[in-house]
């Protein structure tokens, strides 16, 4: 009986530009351990302060279509000529070695590893309100007023594709999404057909 | 958005005798709030030290009768003369006002509730070997070498209705399948089909 040689989870983590994804990811790998963020692949130029492994993995143009030939991509799409994607190869190492991996990828992008991975685990997080998303996007004073409006109607646009995710997390407080994420990784480790391994062992089956 | 709206959640709880499931029942309770413990109905007569209402309710072999009649008991059987059954009337009042409802029955009641209550949460609880299943047995010191060999045996036999669960608790340590099942009930709340309303207020749809 070991809990520790269950193989990992992949986890798709979506939500609408705003819902404060990034700091629920950053508190939740702060407080879990065995888990790995996976780091896109993309062609486009890194930004200043973007680092190459860190924000993205960023390659050539060539680079990327050698990794499309080799159908080495749970997923990825192209935007204003430039390449975004999914390397299967880091993830299944990780799951191998029983670490979960957490994606954060948009609706779209979900929809495709759904298609391969259908055992992942789909978490959609939302904000507490449609009033307090237009607050914390106008909070960040980033964006004219016109991008705000596009990021919400993307955002009530995506909202109707949440039926297919496994998992909805409230993020109201941080705190309280966190420990929603935490709960729902847990359990998933706690389903008979993850643990098959442990209970036929304890019994002899 | 409110957390507190939604519907309880109905929870069976099997496990071999000896796992030690009352206490981590009692931990359980001790730490959660809104949830309820449902307790048997019986015909049998009331051992020294048993309560009704807190151990089993006690009631005539014509009043449990009346219940099958009116259809109102989610499960029942019959042992040595004596009918042991779930009643549904009070789950249903408690579900609905949000509070979660916990049953501990073995593996055939368990059966029958989920031809009824397919969306219930079932979690079958086992001890982290065969061996610590007896010592825990043995360390009773209540039972004859001859009822802990039926108790071992029928924990085998139980033990092959496991696939049919959603979840396995491993009691290793009553603080990790506390934890354990805790966390199954946060993640339960979580589903997007219970949360559908939350979602559908938040984006208007």
């Amino acid at each position: 009986m070991n809990r520790d040689k269950q193989r990992g989870q992949l986890i798709v983590l979506s939500g609408p530009s705003g819902v404060g994804k990034s700091t629920v990811i950053a508190e939740l790998f702060s407080q879990r351990k065995n888990i790995h963020f996976s780091v896109s692949y993309t062609t486009r130029a890194p930004r200043v302060g973007e680092q190459d492994g860190v924000n993205y993995n960023f390659v050539t143009r060539e680079e990327f279509e050698g990794m499309i030939a080799r159908d080495e991509l749970l997923e990825y799409a192209e935007y204003v000529n430039n390449y975004y994607g999914t390397s299967m190869k880091v993830i299944e190492e990780k799951l191998e070695a029983g670490v979960d991996v957490l994606l954060d990828i948009e609706v779209q992008g979900a929809a495709k590893v759904r298609a391969r991975c259908p055992d992942a685990l789909f978490i959609f997080i939302i904000p507490p309100s449609f009033e307090e998303l237009s607050r914390r996007l106008h909070g960040r004073h980033t964006d004219s007023e016109e991008v705000i409006a596009g990021r919400l109607a993307k955002a009530k646009e995506e909202s109707t594709q949440i039926a297919n995710y496994d998992y909805l997390v409230i993020n109201d407080k941080v705190s309280n999404a966190v420990r929603e994420i935490e709960a729902i990784l847990t359990a998933a480790q706690c389903r008979v057909k993850n643990r098959e391994m442990i209970y036929k062992g304890v019994f002899a089956l």
